[in-house]
């Protein structure tokens, strides 16, 4: 299987060791990939990271498509031994227990870690493509993943689970490939956003392009548009986490003299000195047109465009068994939405889990609770392993 | 009484006819106003506007302090016909009725309707103040309505009330002048502002200060940070508001074709385009160093400053009667905290009447919704009227 895995002499920036590439043979061999919403892309990659061993049958992958934020690192592996964002989750012993399974985890189509984005080079015009990129949908990125999954000799999968965004795109994989797809989990997706939702992600966009740096997508690498990034991050981490659990952490606790700026309106209270911290972490890390594409792509996905309804769009999904977890204190993909999604894959007469968890960590609950999440997903993953 | 009234020549911009202003003679008659935070204000100005017939015993006083946005004009009159900001709620047989009581709306100190603020001309240098002006604190603005009352011969209150960063106005109004406060009403206001509520604030004090116009606050009146307003406006907005009033009423429609723009990541949701139009208009209005400035204030409040503790602080207030008004959807100033003030109040001995109101508006419920507030309103002022 590792024939069709590209050779990459010079790996894309933001990638490590651990980084697999596939180059796409295309739809039907073409070498082109046909957008959802009209465009093709060329020489598209996608970029994974992989755990445990394929069974000799295929009958052990589970499919992981992480949120809008992270790599394929979820997990941590020899070729590099940094922690994965669902470290907790996924290895072996581990909830989706590597010993068992053999787990892929994609790099999402238009990020910025390996796969192919709009930092990469358009071959018609050796440019990178910029906002020339053509629109990008959550279709694309289950179909993207799709393609690199068969490319890999892989044409079945055990379980394929999603979160936030990855949520949305598990969604997506498992209405478009249903015969494909034995099991299904979600978590802390929807089934199509709603307003405040789309404000907020809204929001974060116009504040990347307002920032002078950003001049229209044709920055250079080492002159992103950091500032009106930092500012979009700031509003993302207040929509992923939940007010509580600040109350409990920071209340009003003010930074140290030494840490607090002379500046009149500088960094006064811990909380904001938290999401000063964060927010600059992350933007070394990420680039600014891949957040605006894929920040859309969830604006604009809908399950209803899948058979005139959600219902008739989540009645496509096959899955023997399916798990919806939703956590209370989400504020950007709120309970209702996980009912909705539960409800409406019950009402096609498919079995469903419905797991409603009282993290105290907002949207962001299956990055960090592995108290709630290990054990819900764990049960999950041991009793369907030879069903 | 209109002896102390300022006559203004040149009325300050955003003003009306209707705008009345006192000269304040400052703290013991100086002519200086020492801030809470140190510094001092000299020729202190403060714009208001009156309805309603002060008695001969001045026991109808009504004061009301407005949330962060609004002028003095909380209500049409001769001199302005305009609606006010809370036009249902104060006039001849509404609930604050004009027919019994006397009603004072004051600009808030550092809000640029017609009182001192960032943008007024500073004595000492004749230039505006921008970001020299000191820093402001919400006991500033209780201080200057009580000085501007006093000026203005009237020495005792039949009700403050105030709302949002008003209500945290006219809790520190009944707290630091017990003895002058008959009666007391709070509505979405609180004792102190919580980490979520000060990350959405200090967010929007830092777009504002990272658009490049903003100049470090010293930016010529025709070339405000406009965009930086623009967002910032927005995110306020999203705050006010409550995600399931936006549910119902946008859900994901999307706006017609010829309002569509090119733009890539332009506007394409009913729910953007009505975010762009509130915030555009809003910023039309507002000066960006004021919102700096009242925003940060509403930061810094605490009640616990007032004692040790906000139970403390708490005890401080006298009122015969307090009315205290929360709404379920609100995610800025939360029930939670509305319940606190009244749980305060009551534990030192006062009579409270909690209310928890179930409108779908989130924090501006007070603003729009009419039916569930003025019923509240006019029952406890018509019960208090002769008390």
């Amino acid at each position: 299987m590792s024939t069709s895995t590209l050779e990459v002499s010079q790996a894309p920036v933001r990638t490590t060791a651990a980084t697999k590439f596939v180059a796409l043979k295309g739809d039907y061999g073409t070498g082109d990939f046909v957008m959802h919403r009209g465009g093709i892309l060329k020489e598209v990659v996608i970029a994974y990271e992989s755990w445990g061993t394929l069974s000799n049958n295929h009958d052990n992958v589970v499919l992981v498509f992480g949120g809008l934020s992270p790599s394929a690192h979820a997990c941590s592996s020899e070729q590099d031994p940094s922690k994965g964002w669902w470290e907790y989750m996924i290895g072996p012993g581990k909830p989706i227990d590597t010993d068992k399974y053999y787990v892929i985890c994609v790099n999402t189509l238009g990020s910025c870690f390996g796969s192919t984005s709009p930092s990469s080079i358009n071959p018609d015009t050796n440019q990178a493509y910029g906002l020339d990129f053509p629109d990008l949908s959550i279709e694309d990125v289950a179909k993207s993943a799709h393609h690199a999954l068969q490319d890999l000799g892989i044409d079945h999968l055990h379980t394929v689970v999603g979160s936030s965004m990855g949520g949305m795109s598990s969604l997506a994989y498992a209405l478009m490939y249903p015969d494909e797809v034995d099991h299904f989990v979600t978590i802390s997706a929807a089934t199509r956003a709603l307003p405040f939702t789309i404000a907020v992600r809204s929001l974060q966009r116009e504040i990347i392009r307002c920032d002078p740096a950003f001049n229209n997508g044709q920055y250079a690498q080492d002159e992103e548009p950091t500032s009106g990034m930092v500012l979009a991050r700031k509003l993302g981490l207040m929509s992923y986490r939940a007010a509580e659990e600040w109350h409990q952490r920071f209340n009003r606790a003010r930074v140290s003299a030494e840490r607090k700026s002379d500046d009149r309106f500088g960094i006064e209270f811990e909380v904001e000195s938290y999401l000063d911290y964060n927010a600059h972490k992350f933007v070394k890390t990420f680039d600014a047109n891949s957040y605006l594409y894929l920040s859309r792509a969830m604006d604009l996905f809908d399950v209803a465009d899948h058979g005139g309804s959600v219902n008739a769009g989540l009645a496509k999904i096959q899955a023997k068994n399916t798990l919806v977890i939703g956590v209370e204190t989400d504020i950007l993909f709120p309970v209702h939405q996980q009912r909705e999604i539960a409800d409406g894959i019950k009402k096609a007469g498919r079995p469903v889990e419905y797991v409603q968890l009282d993290s105290i960590n907002g949207h962001d609950s299956f990055l960090v609770d592995e108290e709630h999440f290990a054990p819900v997903i764990r049960e999950f993953f041991e009793r369907n392993f030879n069903n």
